[in-house]
């Protein structure tokens, strides 16, 4: 409660829907620069902790994140509120590097992008790419971890619930314009590959921690080299002064601080790629062909209520998006998925990556009710009742394993 | 700078594009809480002055406002990007008197309201409120006042350039379903009367000084009792914890802390009502004979470039509204008018009271440009080349007047 003089304290419960396994003390994910988690021992701990946000951060409002690590802040499940967009200070953050100095957004127009693998490569200032055109797309930004809380088999990481999402307005040059004008993409070109010019800690080898991340070419469609987020110069944090923003793509494929973009043959080399963020079995290692996390599936998951209801006609909150497609419909269940009800979208239509609040009434009965969602995108694909079991806890998008329990009384 | 690491100084020009007669000292029009107006004497004095945010709205961000008063805050114009919303943090603030105490945020569902000229009148508390129905809107907020620094005849009030407007989504029961279940409105009721629950100071007649406002019936259709602004709950300043939100017209319609909703034959007596907001002839009194200010007409405003420019290829920005109606289309002339060129929109498209962020690619040589946009409704109205001239200075839509001279070398 910050900034906002905001007064609803049933929308910042705990996430009381988090498996007990889950409610341990775990390391953070971010490697050497993890510091240990907050995510606390009781389902109240969450509430009760001190938050401290670091510095390059303090500009988040404390009340509605969980601080996991100083690169890992999560948005609190109730502080999603029904409108369409995503405010910056409730974003969450996940950065698998430390952030560079904030010397680099000192003069944002000098930042510089070197493009590879075209007829004509070319380093470009950022005050050049913002002369080539411009686009303002809507899409969810969503980490590939989020969910990971839900998992039954301990995987190591940031224990996210459903806050490392978000969906955010992005302006800049759409990809596809820039390669245009350097003469367009050279032939046999698989892949895009970005990547991100935070500096390496000395004494490891870069390949094992550099973030460079490589796409498939067809998501030159809506890549875009994005210099503003929400109406503002995109904030250190998140990737400024420029970051790659692939609408439809999980998180890590948006790579900020981007410095290079290269369309090449083959996937990058770099351990983030090339055996990180893979689908694998539970207990086996990473490898480049296990499938990597690119194209985001279609999701859904309840804000409120989140723990308890006054019983009677209650209305039921929550976002759902398509990922790659738009989302098309959204169901909501008071018991567990045995009878559903269509839930109707809210707001405006932000365009196809963009996630859609929506709302349903239902009547509620006394004692405790599981209330579940479910998308359904254009592509006729539906969330599934659970997830599909990988080692590192990836693309949650079981809606049983989204659901709250709500006391009604 | 504060909360973001932005860097972009040159949209942080001073506004050069104000008449030089109106760059003097002036009174807010705060009434008895006005303070000294912080428009300087110089071009330069604005953003060299120090900007000191009254406690209540203490987490706006001081560098993409002005401070005219304690209780009239404007956003700097260069401070609106190319997104589709207007952050809060920088939204203006215009109080005809001082928020109420902070106190009525603590227990935002406790909030009552009372429903009279209903067949069954009502009080109803926010909690009961939000179980009755909800639905987002998008709508542009604007002062009467706006534009009132390119009037020349010297209107008092604040001297707002274009920053007394923004973007907001908007969450809160649709009026015509609460109406609807306190069995419709009475026969013969003409206006939407609405009472705002600030603290009135002692000593003075009510009349004088209420914030009460009565609307033609017809905004029935889109009138909106909003307890979310931009995702969050209302905050404080703008008239939480519950505000009449109506879409399409000016923003001393949309009552904050509304306590009293009244379906009424004729319009209120208070001064705000009975002779304030009326567009009256130069020197004439207020007089419930002149038109109110009610729905906004179409307009539209340049944010960047606003003083300098390279030669050569530029994008020019800005935004544009319909008010009342949905926003068709958006020209633009960097030679004052003398030639124009269709601008696009960018980004989504939020509803027909949003506004949409426009921009056009133009060749700029050396040389002083002057640079004004003009939009054109749905129903084919045309931002006019000219204001109404008027005794208060409401209602400038002049393209004319909204341009801006760009330095280009």
């Amino acid at each position: 409660m910050s900034v906002f003089d905001a007064s609803s304290t049933s929308r910042r419960a705990p996430e009381s829907s988090l498996p007990i396994s889950r409610r341990r003390l775990l390391l953070g994910s971010a490697g050497a620069m993890a510091s240990v988690s907050l995510l606390g021992l009781s389902p109240l701990a969450r509430s009760e902790e001190p938050k401290t946000l670091p510095d390059y951060v303090r500009w988040k409002n404390a009340n509605d994140v969980i601080v996991h690590s100083a690169n890992t802040i999560e948005t609190e499940r109730g502080a999603i509120g029904s409108g369409v967009v995503t405010n910056s200070d409730k974003l969450y953050v996940r950065n698998n590097l430390p952030a560079p100095n904030a010397d680099v957004v000192a003069d944002r127009n000098a930042w510089k992008i070197t493009l590879e693998g075209v007829n004509s490569p070319q380093t470009l200032t950022l005050g050049e790419l913002k002369k080539m055109g411009v686009e303002t797309v809507t899409a969810v930004l969503q980490c590939s971890g989020n969910g990971r809380a839900y998992f039954e088999h301990g995987p190591g990481g940031t224990q996210w619930g459903t806050g490392a999402a978000g969906c955010l307005v992005w302006t800049g040059v759409p990809l596809r314009d820039v390669v245009a004008r350097l003469g367009g993409v050279k032939p046999d070109m698989n892949y895009i590959t970005s990547t991100g010019g935070e500096t390496l800690p000395a004494g490891l080898d870069p390949k094992t921690i550099m973030v460079e991340r490589s796409v498939p070419v067809r998501a030159l469609d809506q890549a875009l080299l994005a210099w503003q987020m929400n109406d503002e110069p995109v904030p250190l944090a998140h990737g400024g002064p420029l970051r790659m923003v692939i609408p439809g793509y999980f998180g890590v494929n948006n790579v900020k601080y981007v410095e290079r973009v290269a369309f090449t043959e083959g996937q990058s080399d770099a351990k983030i790629q090339a055996s990180g963020y893979r689908i694998r079995p539970i207990g086996e290692k990473g490898a480049p062909g296990q499938p990597s996390m690119w194209e985001m599936p279609v999701k859904s998951w309840v804000t409120a209520p989140l723990t308890t209801a006054s019983k009677g006609r209650n209305l039921i909150y929550g976002v759902a998006f398509g990922g790659i497609n738009a989302v098309n419909q959204v169901e909501v269940s008071a018991d567990g998925g045995e009878t559903w009800k269509s839930a109707r979208f809210l707001g405006p239509d932000m365009g196809r990556y963009a996630w859609r609040p929506f709302v349903v009434a239902m009547d509620l009965s006394a004692g405790d009710h599981r209330i579940v969602s479910r998308a359904t995108d254009t592509e006729g694909n539906t969330q599934p009742p659970t997830r599909t079991e990988n080692e590192r806890g990836y693309g949650n998008a079981s809606w049983k394993d989204h659901g709250v329990t709500v006391t009604v009384s």
